[in-house]
């Protein structure tokens, strides 16, 4: 249990425009949320929400209406996704919340169009999950691989796989330690790579994926993920980093339930022992130096988590990678999700470009 | 040039979250358009965001990024769009607006996915304009044409259309007599359906499309002009109307720019002329006993343009087509355009559904 200073206060804590819109939230349901007096009415909101999409779901799955029984299916999933997003102070809830989205995406999936095809890597003692989309065309495809960050999972990237899909590049987006269905496994940890290279065995075996055409982009903290991943394993031969960060040193300027979402998903309870133990963990310096690949950097001048001090220390660890380019907006929020149309298409245009050559 | 009684004096008359939002404006652009403190600042606005996603899209068409290069400049296609949006007292600059518009599409359409090919079907002394997209896949495909109401055209569709491809159908959106390209020809006119019927003698004569298996979709005043169509044409097999009306018994209920816009596109200068004009044009008692094949309706019980009385008129006048229903949302607007969420896949669901089988 976090501590009450760390427990978002209000929904404008929670919400975020760009980022729930740009990811599939309708606009009507993000007004409703919006509109809520209290925070306490914002888990239940996107419960009932969820509810109603599923009915939605399944009625038109019953009725031979496949698309949208998929979509809706997957609004439920994503209803779930942002009614537990940040909620770090009830594990319970949170809890339950998760187990629903990823059991409405696992509905979805076979009805979405590209199908997602679940996929489950074993790894260990576990099992890394993660969902398979191959657009329709001629292969074998690239594929980009999709790394979540903090509070965002696989179930959350469909909009931006679509995106992929429409310039003819395969997606494969997993759960890695910490995130999503992992997370109950497996906890934050510094050998993120390892997961990532666990899948790339997956995707290299797969004949429908060209194994030398294979990219990784990832997400706000998903970022450093990328980037550490891209620099161990040679098999990645694009790498975005969408948000990323270089190391910890910022921690005390980040938001509190931020805060308190790292520690959580570190899987520790005492405040000053998650602090130490994520300013051990992440520190790019080690590897950044192996970040030899094609390597696309966005980051956002107003990133109220990474702020520009962390940009600094990424322009600088890939002074030496002369196919390094960063776009720093300088409207951009964090992962610039206030400017989603247009960074998210170049992208996009990015991996496919630079895994098309 | 309309009276000054019916201009619209504040953003908010303008501004429609649920249409803008569904029909593709990019969240960060409808906040900011929201936030303008005068409607004289509109025009400009989106003036100025329509050259930005132009010069975005012309940008990435030069380093081969196709997608994106096709999305951003209709994205300033329906900048532009919005921008002359119900500013019939201004005609000269409506006029440039509607021109940017046709143009920015017509650069975008070989780029978007589905490509959409430039159809000019000659019809009498004049040309009717519309756009043809047909998904991948096996084909001959069922078809649905599209028709734009007394503010949207067929460049407006372009989110609408996805929705068909995803489930099969091929689309065909064109302008009619008072729409977009057309208005400059010929003015609103009682005899839409001729036109209707000229475009689908195109379409039936298209190997790719299967000429059994054509619909019709018609929206707002569209959705009057598709019933027309549906009841005096045979070889449409489908019919939707997406929040259409009966006649124009309510006109002097009608929001004020509204009213002024329907004279407008009816060549009319003189308000009372251009009512007794409108009042004499539409009337479906003269063509709805004819309305046989399957339809759908879906009419909001808030609608301010068409109120419930209209959905009672057409209730009554459907009551012979065992094959028509009425989907009346007690929570829709005008098109429900505030739950484009769910009534929009249900009309391609329906259009599917019924052109399948």
């Amino acid at each position: 249990m976090v501590g009450e200073d760390l427990v978002p206060q209000k929904v404008e804590a929670i919400l975020n425009p760009g980022r729930m819109l740009s990811d599939g939230i309708p606009y009507p349901d993000f007004e409703a949320a919006r509109a809520l007096d209290d925070l306490s009415a914002w888990l239940p909101f996107w419960a009932d929400t969820a509810e109603r999409y599923q009915s939605l779901g399944l009625a038109a799955l019953d009725a031979g209406d496949r698309v949208s029984g998929g979509e809706w299916l997957w609004h439920s999933s994503l209803s779930w996704h942002y009614g537990q997003l940040m909620w770090f102070h009830e594990p319970e809830r949170r809890e339950h919340g998760q187990r629903k989205k990823v059991e409405l995406y696992e509905l979805a999936a076979p009805h979405l169009v590209v199908p997602a095809e679940r996929v489950e890597v074993d790894f260990e003692s576990t099992v890394i999950p993660g969902y398979l989309r191959i657009p329709d065309g001629p292969g074998p495809h690239p594929c980009a691989v999709l790394i979540g960050g903090l509070e965002s999972t696989k179930e959350e990237s469909y909009h931006f796989e679509a995106l992929c899909h429409r310039r003819g590049v395969a997606t494969l987006a997993f759960d890695g330690p910490g995130q999503g269905e992992m997370f109950f496994d497996v906890k934050l940890c510094g050998d993120f790579h390892r997961y990532t290279s666990a899948v790339l065995d997956c995707v290299s075996a797969r004949p429908e994926l060209d194994s030398d055409r294979i990219g990784v982009l990832g997400r706000s903290l998903g970022g450093y993920y990328a980037m550490q991943s891209a620099a161990l394993d040679k098999r990645l031969k694009a790498c975005v980093a969408w948000g990323g960060f270089f190391d910890m040193s910022d921690f005390d300027g980040m938001p509190a339930h931020t805060r308190a979402g790292f520690v959580y998903v570190s899987g520790l309870e005492d405040y000053q022992e998650g602090r130490a133990y994520l300013q051990d963990t992440f520190d790019l310096s080690r590897t950044i130096g192996e970040l030899s690949c094609p390597t696309l950097l966005v980051q956002g001048f107003h990133d109220p988590i990474f702020p520009p001090h962390q940009t600094e220390l990424l322009r600088a660890g890939l002074a030496g990678n002369p196919q390094a380019e960063i776009i720093f907006e300088l409207d951009g929020d964090h992962c610039c999700h206030n400017m989603g149309p247009v960074v998210r298409p170049r992208m996009a245009d990015y991996l496919a470009r630079v895994l098309r050559e």
